[in-house]
């Protein structure tokens, strides 16, 4: 990583790669097991410009947790957009999240493990974006429903369940596990779908 | 841990009670938010005895961790061991994971969000009894297939995103939620089984 600092200066990517390698680094250690000088020589920045591109380190802690979600949020608002069918904007949207979950392990590790230590409004932000991400599956489930596709007893609950199929493998999705994860997310919709479809 | 044994004669829930006190209180702060006298007042013991019970922070972390969890892998084998039927061996199954987790919502949150810290030989037997817990879904899925009743085009693929449907809920359930833990095992069964009924 050595020299990176000056290639990176005139980077736009320079605040993800930033917070991927810190990712990484809670992701391995923990985040309170991680300390400032660690965390600078792993992003290759002295305490000064580290300050400057992130803030301190519960700010960069909140960069790795909402990163992925932002993400997931923006695409899966698109797929709502664009895919009218409900069982294929399932498809979409499972294949949107298995692919962000493998891409951003590290990030989705620190998440669901770290999101506790957050404070204030950036814990208020991530679970308001939880939130919204949850209410397009829910809103998918229920476009089904009225076109008389699918059948739930309670929306909510179903709707919690199926996501926790998806959600859960940060446990254990690996990027380069032998199962693309576009091909996972289609098996899993397999299970449920059928579970949900009326008739 | 030496004499443990004589003390907790006399009260055998008094290991439990420390254990179910600290995961609460390392729920609401996380485990390194939490201090070494934080800690005596909230189990109501002085440093000698906590280490006299317990032994460390990172020991109390390992009960919180282990304890639900060596409770499933015993339900789990009996439930095994009692119900042949593949399909109402995993309703039981759902049942018992989905009130397990209402019941200690506390210990899963520790659990999932602290494993990480835990080191050795700690961490290696939370991970095996994962495994081991995991196996008996596995092989409840195997036994179906076995039969002609269940179809699945990937066994492991298939139980993880199952559990995941039902471990993933220490995120959200709420031991006094408007639903029963086990109605919501029935619903999440209802979902998936039809997803692998053969025919």
């Amino acid at each position: 990583m050595a020299g990176e600092g000056a290639r990176v200066r005139r980077d736009p990517h320079r605040k993800r790669r930033i917070v991927h390698a810190a990712a990484e680094l809670f992701a391995a250690q923990g985040y309170h097991g991680v300390g400032m000088s660690q965390l600078e020589k792993a992003v290759d920045l002295q305490r000064g410009a580290l300050y400057h591109h992130i803030g301190n380190k519960e700010a960069l802690l909140y960069e790795i947790a909402v990163s992925p979600l932002q993400e997931m949020v923006r695409l899966a608002s698109e797929i709502a957009a664009r895919i009218d069918d409900p069982e294929e904007r399932f498809r979409e949207l499972a294949r949107a999240i298995l692919v962000n979950v493998a891409d951003n392990r590290h990030e989705w590790t620190v998440h669901y493990r770290d999101f506790g230590s957050l404070t204030g409004e950036r814990l208020e932000t991530v679970l308001a974006l939880r939130g919204e991400y949850e209410q397009i599956w829910r809103d998918t489930l229920r476009a089904g429903i009225e076109r008389g596709r699918f059948v739930a007893p309670d929306v909510d609950l179903t709707t919690r369940g199926i996501l926790g199929m998806f959600n859960h493998t940060w446990l254990w999705l690996e990027p380069d596990g032998a199962v693309d994860p576009r091909e996972i997310a289609d098996r899993y919709c397999d299970l449920f779908l059928t579970g949900i479809r009326a008739g």
